[in-house]
């Protein structure tokens, strides 16, 4: 079973580790009183606005923000998933938000009444990018590269229906990795189907599949390897049937396409994918499935979906629908369609949803009631006295001069239980107390929160302490 | 001086490192020829276009790509600045790119018609953000949340005219944080300084000064703080005055001020912040400066902006003008716009022009024709022989699946030179050589490519051997 990267993988242990927390954990979104300070008589600037009450203050149909809980959630899934593409050896790379309208025409077939245009407001018309891949042909058509491995964590918009229990939105991200060039048949296919396989492993989703089909088979086999529609309509034959690679054999047997030279050739690429798919160790997820729907309007060869198996990790665990949560292809005529010459430039590549694999994490979290960190910070400064503010500040400033990730209450007088409360309330693991006490002995008290244990340290050896401590944590 | 984390200002000494590579060292974009194998005859799914070649391929005006080679630079710079915000507490958070039009009406007065609406395709209006402090002022508003240190990374976009030399784009990064909340005065707003300040060192752009002001200083002193218009205009005799500490005492000693009671108060909250900025070690960083331009229409109290000193760090190097490259203020109004109430959260934030950084960096690079690699790619797997791809996808998967970042060539018979050239253009530190001769012996032959020196190692402690090196280097 693929496996992510050791430091990827300790980052997802800890978060899941700190998703099992028990559910009586403090909320460590808790918001804490400080002292009210009068607020300074500020002269408004703005007139007053009869209108105001009755405007509804939201964000548009199909968005929403992320929450702080929502970005550790995703940027530890996109850690991973970046990670892996570029353990496969994908460049980075990114494109403007929109596109000139002309560039994204003609791309999707009949979704294209889904693309966002911009008003024309003097100037370009222009349309916000619907997918990651037309983008990326663009830049290759444009620079004349002719090879490329690359990577793209961006959003997309779709002006759909908005479903959003299933983890479908207007504004969505998309994490695509794409190899362009002109290679040996069915190799960057394989690596393509390769990565699926070690996200869905490394992200611990559960059970997974990956459909495999070919776009538009019919045609390909009619068109492409100039078969005779009838010995094409005889492989249709098999398209109720599922399998790996004891299917490609028995398809391989059959009379009615080993005695026909087109056919076999036809086949002789699947046998090949299936191939290196065994050698892969991943021959066992890929499911052969002529069934499959012909995926998005520019693919011309190979196209493959990834799905989840309903089957939850937990019995206490709600079923969620979640469907497809990786999907890709062969799309080798798309490059040209922006070649002036309309030469051709073979793509292959995938698109992890990300938002459907953060649907089910939420989801999980919701279930269990877990809670996570949303702030990493290391050290807070407090003091059990008042007018300690100027002390605290200095001290705060050496701190964060070293590295260390530090906070303290904008108060000048906050109460020492409130301070701790706050500590305990955000998973903040060490506090520094400086008093008059401490001040006349030259040292700071260091204390654990959860073991409430303190220790007086001299003021420089304060941050080596510090230090020591946290990579021993 | 503040310094970044030990991680990240390692990775940026890595960075530099390969910057100042010297100018002869190979070019590692450099594209290789891989044998051409036939293109599959594809009957072409597209019509035939005629007006295809009149289109110009380009993004839209303002806007570009950015290449592997920006992608590098721009991530280790926005590592570097996340990695501040989160030393100082904050919390990540992330908006729509679009809004209802009516979230961005009134916000920013004459710069309003520089907004980006989309088109009425039916539903709500909507309008691209323009910055992210209005999103994070709804998002407030809409969640009622009274309390939030926060960062956010993320593009905006601006219908200016492009001045693209300067950095100046249509669509452009901002990285923001800000802080919301009723808070004892001038602390959180030292906090911003002092994050500018750290930031700015960390990113060795050479000196910088942060020049600071108030808001419309006249309205404030008249209408705020219910000064006599012509002891404003007394304070206003200092605009001409730049200074830190010391123009600060001299206001205080001036008796046209001193002898005024309000007069007095509102140099109150210019000491307190001084007293606060020197306790962080930034005094002598910051200018106060009632000349700088008023800024953006929301801010209602001190503002600030960074400016590059224009001593080039090295005297071959071309002075670039490059002017802010970070700014920000106190908004207490912003929110109350947003609330039905008015209920006001005072906030106080700044945000960083990466777009100008990576401008001076991408300069930097070109002047002394620095290189560094896109990939992180660490071992490259190689054969001597012909048919031997099966056993080297084999190897790869191993490697993948040990969370080794590898990369084969696309091609079942690749010349040896071609795959060792192949590694030394892209920086790929190690090779795995399996053939006839390893196979039967059941070993794999480890390549440094750098000292060229070959070792045999047992298939088993491949991996083990492999993880040895590239921990030690």
């Amino acid at each position: 079973m693929p496996q992510l990267g050791l430091l990827h993988g300790r980052a997802w242990a800890v978060l899941f580790g700190q998703l099992r927390r028990p559910p009586g954990a403090v909320c460590i979104r808790a918001v804490h009183s400080h002292s009210q300070v009068a607020e300074a008589a500020l002269a408004t600037q703005m007139k007053p606005r009869q209108e105001k009450s009755n405007f509804i203050i939201k964000t548009p149909k199909g968005t929403r923000d992320l929450s702080p809980q929502q970005m550790v959630v995703r940027e530890k899934i996109l850690d991973m998933v970046v990670s892996c593409f570029k353990r496969h050896g994908a460049k980075g790379l990114d494109t403007p938000a929109f596109e000139l309208k002309e560039m994204l025409t003609e791309k999707y077939g009949e979704d294209s009444g889904l693309i966002y245009d911009l008003k024309d407001q003097g100037g370009e018309l222009l349309s916000l990018r619907y997918d990651l891949t037309v983008p990326f042909a663009r830049y290759l058509a444009m620079n004349k590269v002719k090879k490329m491995k690359r990577y793209h964590v961006g959003k997309v918009w779709r002006r759909e229906s908005p479903t959003i229990v299933q983890g479908r939105y207007r504004e969505f991200c998309q994490c695509d990795f794409d190899i362009a060039g002109q290679f040996d048949p069915m190799i960057p296919d394989a690596e393509c189907l390769k990565i699926m396989c070690e996200i869905l492993s490394g992200l611990q989703l559960g059970d997974f599949l990956i459909k495999m089909s070919w776009k538009d088979v019919r045609h390909e086999m009619v068109a492409k390897k100039g078969l005779a529609a009838e010995v094409a309509d005889r492989i249709g034959d098999y398209v109720q049937c599922h399998g790996g690679v004891s299917l490609v054999k028995q398809m391989f047997q059959d009379p009615r396409l080993s005695q026909n030279k087109q056919a076999l050739e036809g086949l002789g690429d699947l046998k090949l994918l299936f191939e290196y798919l065994t050698l892969f160790g991943i021959a066992e997820k890929i499911s052969f499935d002529l069934s499959l729907a012909r995926g998005l309007d520019y693919y011309t060869g190979v196209i493959y979906e990834a799905v989840l198996l309903q089957t939850p990790a937990h019995a206490e665990e709600e079923p969620l629908n979640v469907g497809s949560v990786a999907a890709g292809g062969r799309y080798d005529g798309l490059v040209g369609m922006f070649d002036p010459k309309g030469h051709k430039v073979p793509c292959v590549g995938l698109s992890i949803g990300v938002e459907r694999i953060f649907s089910i994490v939420e989801q999980r979290m919701k279930t269990f009631g877990e809670k996570i960190r949303t702030t990493e910070t290391q050290v807070f400064v407090a003091t059990p006295q008042n007018n300690f503010l100027q002390e605290r500040l200095k001290l705060i400033a050496e701190l964060w001069d070293a590295g260390i990730k530090a906070e303290l209450m904008y108060k000048n007088n906050p109460k020492l239980l409130t301070q701790l409360h706050y500590c305990e309330n955000m998973g903040i693991p060490l506090v520094v107390i400086i008093g008059e006490q401490e001040l006349k002995e030259g040292v700071i008290k260091l204390r654990s929160v959860a073991s409430r244990e303190e220790v007086a340290i001299t003021r420089e050896n304060l941050v080596a302490e510090i230090q020591k401590r946290l990579s021993e944590s």
